[in-house]
């Protein structure tokens, strides 16, 4: 569902009245949770708006040589904003700490989102499901009130929508979204660059890790499972929470139709990262275990060894693997 | 160097002339040479043209979904054309048994290539080194040409594109590209599904060697090798020519700046398939040892053992790592 050209004049009349604008996404940002943030935050400052962007967790480093990511607040304290817009969040509780002035009655809000789980809490929704990122929906608010792309708003967006898409390889990829990165381009973003420092590369630890955990990898009735003990992590010295994608890895082999990474980060629960093909929901299996997620990519935190944790796991994830569909 | 629009015409008026048409890409064929081949081939023929298209080896299993995948022909016995055009191809010996067709008198031919290396064998030589892939100057051509688009013509362009640039990673990639791949889309290109069964698609045999071949990986002065011993390759039942790509993922290293992976598929030699990041030149060093490619992307097969090989080639590689950029 595509936004209506009547609801982004409406956007644009709220954002024309509106002097001092508050931008804030979500956290524990991703790429587009940045991207969408700082790009809209300069094409505002661009038609003169005076601007602040907030996050409450601080800009991962991979994200920093974006223009204006050296200006990002982390606390609400003294802000108060004619217009507050949240970017990439589903329900103000997504923002931290700014949700408590996303629920202030004196600021009106407008929410710019693409979940299809957002619980309309703005005054305007600007929410759609079908785009591939926010990025991409602040692209389309500009080009709805024909405001000029520049390098670094343009940056911004295509690193937003390179980082939800990996890079163009998710399902929801349209012929629209290709044309709007390379306008994107021709606006000066440079999208080698952008892929280069955050979809296609992993470091030198994450590589070991790897190599580490395929020597068990194993592939049984659909399914393709790896683990990584505490020993192994601490061995090579690899202290970053998180699998180091190797579930993405291990669910490009044609023979999978569902991929399980099980990590111990601490001594007697283990980490399980799932992820399935189009037409399987390991939703489902995380949520026996505690966890949640989405349809395609979930997780759960399970007490016990990992020998354990698998036994109890993998025959849920064979019979996903099974079904018909 | 974008090909002139003049240079096109006499394209479409030799083509135009010509009655059958024999259309050859090059030995051990990749998605460019057969998306290039099948696609140009249904265009021709939409137009009437009586079109044969042909390759040394057999279409690989995973380009048998394209149209027109089953009719390519692997001899040239009894073929008699009034044109041949040779498609990404950069001297008539990379077509295999087809080099005599080609360099014989009584055929013209033509020459559609994006390789820098392209020794102009042909009547007329199509060549843009700034084309991401061969099948982009297709779509060049039929453009150039006023021919419409359909989907199993796009279906075969875009399967070109996205295996040449590894989904639009590479370096090469240009505005115009995206939008030519959004057009491609348009016309019914089915972009996710050409990515899930292409770059984003490792077999499992594959991961088992990557896991083995992992084991021994070095990063050292900025460049990430590792080798695939003979042994290696049989212990686990490995029989497909290259390496599984191997090469692309240890480029993906933010650390590396070359990359190298070293393997023997016949003992007494050790194939060497070399990546280098934007800014280094792994061609002149794959040239030292009488092979050859693209700047970035290179090759060349070595007498020797292992051991000796990388010997041998390691420290020009570190040389190149070192040089200021």
């Amino acid at each position: 569902m595509r936004i209506r050209k009547q609801i982004w004049d409406e956007f644009w009349r709220l954002v024309g009245a509106a002097d001092r604008i508050a931008l804030v996404t979500h956290k524990a940002p991703d790429g587009d949770a940045i991207g969408s943030l700082l790009g809209l935050g300069l094409a505002l400052k661009r038609i003169g708006k005076r601007v602040i962007t907030a996050c409450h967790d601080p800009v991962p480093d991979k994200f920093r040589f974006l223009p204006g990511a050296s200006e990002v607040l982390q606390s609400p304290d003294g802000i108060a904003p004619d217009l507050l817009i949240a970017l990439d969040s589903s329900e103000p509780a997504r923002t931290g700490r700014f949700a408590g002035l996303i629920n202030s009655p004196e600021i009106d809000v407008l929410s710019l989102d693409h979940h299809p789980t957002n619980t309309g809490f703005g005054l305007l929704n600007l929410v759609d499901p079908d785009a591939s990122s926010t990025s991409e929906l602040v692209m389309d608010a500009l080009e709805a009130g024909g405001l000029a792309l520049d390098e670094s708003i343009a940056t911004c967006l295509l690193t937003g929508i390179v980082t939800d898409t990996q890079a163009f390889r998710t399902p929801n990829v349209t012929p629209s979204l290709l044309l709007k990165a390379g306008r994107l381009m021709n606006a000066g973003a440079p999208l080698y660059k952008i892929i280069a420092g955050t979809v296609a590369s992993i470091s030198y630890i994450v590589l070991r890790l790897w190599s580490e955990a395929l020597r068990g990898v194993r592939l049984e009735d659909g399914v393709i499972w790896a683990v990584e003990p505490l020993e192994m992590r601490k061995a090579i010295g690899y202290e970053e929470p998180g699998d180091g994608h190797l579930v993405h890895l291990l669910l490009s082999v044609a023979e999978a139709k569902v991929a399980a990474v099980f990590r111990m980060e601490r001594a007697g629960e283990v980490e399980v990262s799932l992820r399935a093909r189009p037409g399987y929901n390991v939703a489902s299996v995380a949520r026996e275990f505690g966890g949640g997620g989405h349809i395609l990519a979930a997780g759960a935190t399970v007490p016990g060894s990992l020998d354990e944790v698998v036994a109890r796991v993998l025959p849920l994830l064979k019979a996903e693997a099974r079904r018909e569909i």
